[in-house]
């Protein structure tokens, strides 16, 4: 199967799939289990051996930060050449123990490696408010970096929670100036085992970049896909994207050229299917939606948030309920906020059928448009276009549906 | 059993229980069956008699409207003297049928009472988008009309949808300068069969009163209650209160005396109790929380939105897990807003517990603190105090968990 699987990603045109656990030229990689978790791999490296490597971060907003985020957010985000993850523990609210623990995991990676400890980012998910066992988690790096290869097949697997699956996917890129690689490798499903939200992912491309471009590149990218993602509405403590450019390739990339758009559009595809993976391996996910939100555009965001993070639209998207109801009811709470008495004249269409029109229902419940529409909402990727009063502003949403599985995942799995 | 069941909520000793089905003096209501709902009633009205009386109403801020809320608000709400409510159809969203429907209803109402149309509040609950069926409404207006009686038995399951069982209250309240009575009925649990929330509230009391103070006990008690609940955080198009004071007691209640004190004691308890009662009715919920938030007048109020209508924290709560981290998360992601980068050093309390002190965990995972935590939070209410950095602001707010049975009423009962 491809990896670009969602209707609302293209694979541009200049881009073709390597294997998936592939690395650009530059790169090695390696996850190991250190009992972190009580199966599977939980701790990954990546290193980029070329030291004009160059990078770029992004980090969540959330006031309650994880420690590795306080503590790479201190690093030399620009010039980042290695990273070491980890699942099985967040290291979030653990005071000055966890502080300690990511400044050793970051000194121990730079020692091993030969690098300065402020060019190692950390990344941790899992249980928060607990330790982060520190000696395993040291054991884990030291192993890691013996096993360090050419694949990044364990390090995909280390930073696996909740997920479903690894999301990872290695791309080759025909830039006017030549080919380069370009690879990513990703987490998130809304929470972690036990309990915690928090998406990680990783790129690595061996074009040759300013660091600039690199974090312009990520900027524009990050906007684009995982700042555009729902599972329940919960920013994370953790949620972290490293992008690290080798220069292996030769092929450089300068600003402004067809080097920059061509490598921009294979990086924005890549980023926007591994979020739209990332929505789909919400817990308990049986049905994604898109919703597209066009008005003013000072307003667009609240509404598009308020609509993909209702518990009633997502139950109803579960459901495969062309509820639209919930959607306008859920809206116009948020629109209010804005409007100044505006009245709420909407347009709705669902699977691109107009189902409200100016702000009056535009199908007859229980007639035939009606049950074409429940037919419709059965799909496993549903869209929503919802059209406010006033223009300059459009936004979309990607978000899952809340299941029964969702409230398990995270009711029944109790301490 | 008493109707003050919430540990949140005290009866004031100057109040006494009378038959929660009662009414003050001065008032008659009415609940039948029109066919709008599967079974049961369905159309209710009540009426006060005495021309004195003075009233006072609130309705939802969402800026998609129900044709009953738009049309009510219109009204004179200083001196309403009847409400029609219905279950089985929320008219919201039908256009100028809808505006129609409810006029029509207003008028018929007026004409068999003999009142002015804008004498008449309108309350309709149930589906959206879909019509409201006119002539089993205007049926069943002239029904309940002629049904009219001293009790409002009828009128509080007449306005039930997926309520577990009525919510009614009837209080004699001892003021200074007499005795008066005060009741009301209120419905809500989240949702509407087959799938829309609403929530009403009609109070009566025989005392009398300047309109100005009704207003002003309305307002001050939706405040404390009505607008301190979340089952599912989705501000409904429909939320409406009336309050209406017939004086047929011949007590007076003026400004700023004794007896005003001692009315609004009364009233608030009332309203918080059926706010609680609303919330604890959330569809499938096992289990409700209070949440405190301390600090900075500015920011208490976001961060105790985000808490409570956070996913991760209602799914906790309802497996019965202390998991504080998910609490920290949801309040960090919404101080993050307004915090300018202040620290996030903040201290939690579950059920009385301190477990979190300046930011860092105070209780060890799997000790025995932590194991009397998970025994605390089984209890059917669970209090949680955040302390944030900062003074000047405290606020409350009282929330259910999210359950399976949550889901299963909101996915799938689709149409």
């Amino acid at each position: 199967m491809s990896f670009f699987r969602s209707r609302w990603v293209e694979r541009p045109g200049h881009v073709s799939e390597a294997e998936p656990t592939s690395l650009p030229r530059g790169f090695r990689a390696a996850g190991v289990a250190a009992g972190l978790k009580e199966h599977g791999p939980d701790v990954g490296v990546l290193v980029a051996d070329e030291p004009a490597t160059t990078s770029a971060a992004r980090f969540t907003t959330n006031a309650r930060l994880g420690a590795p985020v306080i503590v790479s957010r201190q690093g030399e985000l620009d010039r980042l050449r290695a990273v070491v993850a980890n699942s099985g523990g967040s290291n979030t609210g653990d005071g000055e123990r966890g502080i300690d623990t990511a400044r050793l995991t970051q000194a121990l990676a730079a020692e091993l490696l030969g690098l300065e400890p402020d060019q190692v980012g950390l990344a941790s998910t899992g249980v928060i408010g607990a330790e982060l066992p520190r000696d395993p988690l040291l054991a884990g790096v030291r192993a890691a970096v013996e096993a360090l290869g050419p694949d990044a097949k364990g390090l995909s697997e280390a930073i696996m929670t909740t997920d479903q699956a690894p999301k990872r996917a290695c791309l080759d890129v025909e830039l006017p100036s030549g080919g380069v690689r370009l690879a990513a490798q990703a987490k998130g499903a809304g929470m972690i085992s036990p309990r915690f939200a928090t998406m990680f992912c990783f790129v690595e491309t061996d074009a040759a970049m300013p660091a600039e471009t690199a974090d312009l590149l990520t900027g524009v990218c990050v906007k684009r896909s995982f700042d555009r993602i729902s599972v329940d509405g919960q920013l994370s403590t953790s949620d972290t994207v490293f992008v690290l450019a080798s220069g292996a390739s030769g092929v450089r990339v300068e600003p402004e050229t067809p080097d920059e758009l061509a490598l921009g559009e294979a990086m924005d595809a890549l980023m926007r299917q591994l979020a739209v993976d990332i929505v789909a391996d919400g817990e308990g996910a049986a049905r994604i939606g898109r919703l597209v939100v066009r008005g003013e555009a000072g307003g667009v965001e609240a509404v598009a948030r308020a609509v993909a993070n209702s518990p009633l639209v997502k139950t109803a998207l579960h459901g495969a309920d062309p509820n639209f109801g919930r959607i306008l009811q859920a809206a116009g709470a948020a629109y209010a906020d804005t409007a100044d008495g505006r009245p709420f004249h909407v347009d709705l269409d669902i699977q691109g059928e107009r189902v409200v029109s100016g702000g009056a229902t535009a199908v007859e419940f229980g007639g035939d448009e009606w049950r074409a529409l429940e037919e419709a909402v059965r799909a496993p990727e549903v869209e929503y276009v919802l059209t406010l009063p006033g223009e300059g502003g459009e936004t979309e949403v990607f978000f899952s549906d809340l299941s029964h599985e969702y409230v398990t995942v995270n009711a029944e799995y109790t301490t």
